[in-house]
């Protein structure tokens, strides 16, 4: 039998941190005596906890420990943590101490380092200006200094938005059976408060964004200072720029609905001739491209990176075909992003969500419930999945931003 | 072996009729031989085909060309049918014609009698003033004069919208992937042109048009003129109801979307107060419910048939507990209907369907991709289905139907 | 402003109640404060708290705490409940308290009497003898004694299991991408458990049932003794005898896959014959029926309720046409079941879920999520939603059922 | 107006292609008149078609003609394809032949060429070995002679299954309520088929078939023979080492279904320790990995590909971060190929379908019906989509295959 006592702090019954970490160490096979709690007296007061968790053998306590740290639950003990350094380039210590996107502060030498921007799923890379920064598997270098095991590690439990919002308890909030009317103006709230806020807005885009008509309200939302950082990938960018040049989306007229003639070949001749123009831009430059999302951020100066994937056909020049590279260009983009718009895309979005800190508000909008209950269970804590309509929920948001008196500027950072 | 030469008339080929008749043949096992084939010069004209079906014995011919006749495959040899009297209430004599929801004309006694309102399923009574119609089993009586096999029986092939349309072939047209905007003006377009040739629109809808805010647009649907005949169940009319007097759908506020206080039982404190008044029109005259769906019917003397379910709470007085009883009240009010909406709905949308002659153009609206399909592949050879948000699609429909200058009036039957 | 003091006993953190609780009061916008709070030290001790709830003014306090009721939060104050008599058949007086499917238990002239049958959505009749028990509304009486308001009401929070169970933390149980197999021993082992304990086992079918080939596996449930009462639909009592007949399910041959010449009528000609006989078992007992579900429930004398519903083709003779009848023979057979295996239904899968007391376990099988999801929020704090493959499920506990030993018998109630 | 006459030959009947070319050409606004027409006596006999196309102007024409022979309808007149150039590394000249999966031939100096491995959406590049190659636009290199316009090519028409099959009529097989059990041995009995002939087999892997505990019949399936080739991305290969070395798949307990402690990093420990290996088969060498699906192919020698994505942790070293690399790759594996298994997958399926000629017979499984539909849409005339349970279809399939006594051996190319 081993032992070891552990804390939780903050809103830990009715962000139901508490629950969750009293229900991983049962369903874990151990057990728990809780010491001490002291419950918040009112709605703003924090709480505390402190429990003593004992499992069959220290093996199976650490590992346990590793898993409730993921809800904040951090040992009361603070040693400092191990610092172990890489033997070869891309590969961690084994044993590392693998992130959350959870706000984190490690004991080091004495001293708690906090980590600059979370990431989960990476190590924790000390360097030799004090700083802390997770560090993906592949940019591990020989010499770095990756944390191991758990000691010394501290993450903050999440809060969910507290009070009478629109966002109801738990995932019920994922049903298709909701008034959306109402959840666009909500959702038009919270970025607007956000971009007031200084943040940046993200939007993820998948094709169907094009097919079902929404292309023209996320060019808007381009043009009009809303959206300050796009990711796609080829398919999503390749009928863009069809439905600009040929006025079709994988074939289909995006202004009658119905299957042009020849269309089935109309994305990939568009793309052949973007390649013979080099980049987007290139083509917006020579008039070939007048209109659109991609027309819009290449004109506006938004920064986009489109990820490649097998099934691309072309791909478009400005495509990164190293999916690696892809998500370094993603995480370079997403500092100073508070606010996360997914609009019908699951590749995209899913690897966006594991690439930002548990902080950004995401909203994720998709007609298919299960892509919407997957997207909401990643990437962060503040995750809301909307399941309607894109084509309709995109034109009723721009509505929604446009009624304000205010101008939006883009974020400055 | 046994054979028999069958006929097929009309757009036999692009309306599929032919290539389903030769697929049916050969699914059954059995053999065909093209004796005779007419194909239509242009897009304007008929074809016709004249084949020898095969099959391995009489019984087993006989039942391949009661399938074949659902796909408007006639028998070429055409004799009297033959008229079995029915020995007990509800019950048809063995063998009896089973019907399809497409025109039928059945040669009895050397003359053509035409069935008056096709409805599947049901079995041909044909009356001693020379009518003949489609009755359901449990309402056949004593004494019944009911068509027996198949022979003597010709049903016209279904035709499928041609030309350039943006319902596309077959049934990709369920995709969730489609410019929804469009559909809605295009569906707009069709009920305009239904109710301007002096046909009725039915619409049938699920509780999930109060949940998901569409309760106002189809009651100004109502009060302006465009529906003529309301179909749903106790659940839907309830939370009607609920929405108007408290402000909630199953608890849930309307206008804020977030749940209310005690709103859990808010549909049953309604329901138990329209119980009080005895029917929602006495609580209408009252002033208990000032708007809404069903105030409208009930103010503008929409009719409506509220068919009952085991999961009913209450019901409501206006429910009809039998359900059959219910079913024969929504056939009452079948005829005359051109065009029907189907809105979030299952259970009665797909009662509906059932109930229907193969011409009522219909639109199925859901945001569940399984729903559609199975309302599309029922019901009507005219079916679409639009997977969608049905609260944005219900204020888009009104919007497009009030942009036209004209005023609509309710049909006159 | 108006306060009141509630408490909640038991498993109030692991089982979420706390949690809820406060989320609620915030949510309805209302205030808290936690007066005293006892956490149990260790897995096995209750917990209790004490919370002042401060809303807005007496009605807004009122309707909060009837709301936080379902969660198990009862007033400290325990006066006596008022009883209000019902002054017309079907009709409860105004203010009734709306029943949960929870332990519920009233002070009634100084004395607690305990609610028999729990069942939601009811009211509660105090009767001469000094019983008191739950009644949907189309039951009350004239002079029925009825609980007026909640004062003097308390309910037993739910608790979920726990421990370490195959089934998850919150519902991310719902979820396609799981190991079925291991799900399906793991219901296996409920089922013994609870018939081991002289429960009954439930269980409500759809048509899907019969389409997806599982027929004869709940034949073989019936047969051998694990199915005690069966509650289903015409569809699926008249798919079922069709494939027992026919060799077919809605005309799909279910031994082969193909549809079957004529098939489609095929579901019609066995209801006439049915009704021709008089009932199901009058056809059993002509020996037309030899095989199946509903033959093995004939046989063996085993329950069973068809309800009616509007789509009903026939319907069967055994079909309850009067839905409200319908729920009161479903409601005289739950007693005594303790668990519940609801597959591929949804309208009488909910409809059942509405009338068990929450202590039912229940297990939903469909393979749509939406269904599952829809199903497990419902009628029971201990469902557990599978998306699966019905008939692959379905013969797969079959063969669970059957490894162990000991036969199983019928549940002695 | 302009106009041209074209031809379609085969099973143009039953297997739809006259009905879709008819359809098409008036969904397009242009016209047709029919100058000849010879249909099949019999099953066995082929049919043909002339018809006259007159479309509004030649470009119109010119598009129309090209969307027809998607469908198997060439012109009558055949003269000499025109050859262009190719100028720029990488970039086809404007106008290319965009090609389809079907058999496809072209007329260039007075002698037909047939294309060697038919794949979508590429270039025809005619070598200077008188080979002609359907070549993806992002290998096309300075020099190459692309076919150009439709003038000269003629594609065969596709044709479905013919006769009594278990895989009915149009996509209403993509239907959940099917009995399994049956799909099960009909989909064992092709495969079968499939080997006898000298085919390979492919299988596309998503991680699902991890979590949903198909993992050991998929290694039974490579173990015993059955698979050929594999085709996945970094998810399944990570999370089936993952079960092999921990036990788990994702966290979850693959023997138990519940969630292991600390489990959420296990694959990110795995992924390291393999990029230590260097390899996959490296760490199979060292003993590190002693089962499951990628173990069974580096020991057999079954050649896979690891596309990599954008979401990927990781990658494993084995995996192409470069996405046209990977998709170059699996082009490499494609001939011989004969049927393809897609499981729980829609990224590399959809890759995969897109790579295929339309011969390879195609069974794509997944339990969400959307997935189905869109793989079955795409990739192949011959797919047919399962909804089920990955995990219970699996190993149905190791069950039947392996029932038969003949033992299987690898296909020899």
């Amino acid at each position: 039998m081993a032992s070891e006592i552990i804390e939780v702090e903050g809103h830990i019954i009715d962000s139901l941190i508490l629950p969750k970490v009293m229900d991983k160490i049962l369903a874990a096979g151990a057990d728990y005596r809780v010491i001490e709690v002291d419950i918040g007296k009112t709605n703003a007061d924090v709480s505390r906890a402190r429990i003593e968790v004992t499992a069959a053998d220290p093996d199976a306590l650490l590992s346990l420990l590793d898993e409730l740290q993921v809800h904040g639950a951090n040992r009361v003990d603070v040693a400092d943590a191990e610092l172990v350094a890489c033997d070869r380039d891309g590969i961690l210590p084994a044993g590392f101490y693998s992130t959350t996107n959870l706000p984190t502060s490690v004991r080091i030498r004495g001293r708690l380092a906090e980590v600059e921007f979370p990431e989960m799923d990476c190590g924790l890379v000390y360097g030799q200006d004090g700083r802390l920064r997770a560090v993906p598997m592949h940019r591990a270098r020989v010499g770095d200094l990756v944390v191991v095991g758990t000691e010394g590690v501290r993450v903050s439990p999440p809060e969910r938005p507290r009070g009478h919002t629109p966002f109801e308890f738990m995932n019920s909030d994922v049903s298709s059976e909701k008034p959306k009317a109402l959840l666009v103006g909500q959702v038009a709230a919270r970025i607007r408060g956000a971009k007031a806020a200084g943040h940046k807005m993200l939007t993820v885009c998948g094709p169907a964004v094009i097919h079902t008509g929404a292309g023209p309200s996320v060019a808007t939302l381009v043009r009009e200072g809303w959206i300050d950082v796009l990711f796609a990938g080829n398919g999503f960018a390749a009928h863009d720029l069809e439905s600009n040049v040929m006025g079709t989306s994988l074939g289909v007229s995006v202004s009658e609905g119905s299957a042009a003639e020849g269309g089935h070949s109309n994305h990939l001749r568009v793309i052949n001739e973007i390649r013979r123009y080099g980049s987007i831009a290139a083509a917006v430059d020579a008039g070939y491209i007048d209109g659109g999302v991609m027309y819009e951020c290449v004109k506006r100066g938004i920064p986009f990176v489109l990820g490649g994937s097998v099934r691309d056909d072309g791909p478009l020049p400005d495509v990164y075909a190293n999916v690696v590279e892809a998500a370094d260009a993603m995480r370079y983009l997403l500092p100073g992003v508070g606010v996360a718009l997914m609009l019908a895309s699951t590749l995209h979005a899913i690897a966006t969500g594991n690439l930002m800190p548990a902080w950004v508000e995401t909203f994720c909008v998709d007609i298919n419930p299960a892509v919407v209950t997957k997207l909401a269970d990643r990437g962060s804590h503040q995750a809301l999945g909307i399941v309607t309509d894109v084509g309709l929920f995109a034109s009723g948001l721009v509505e929604h931003l446009r009624l304000e008196p205010d101008v939006p500027v883009h974020a400055r950072s």
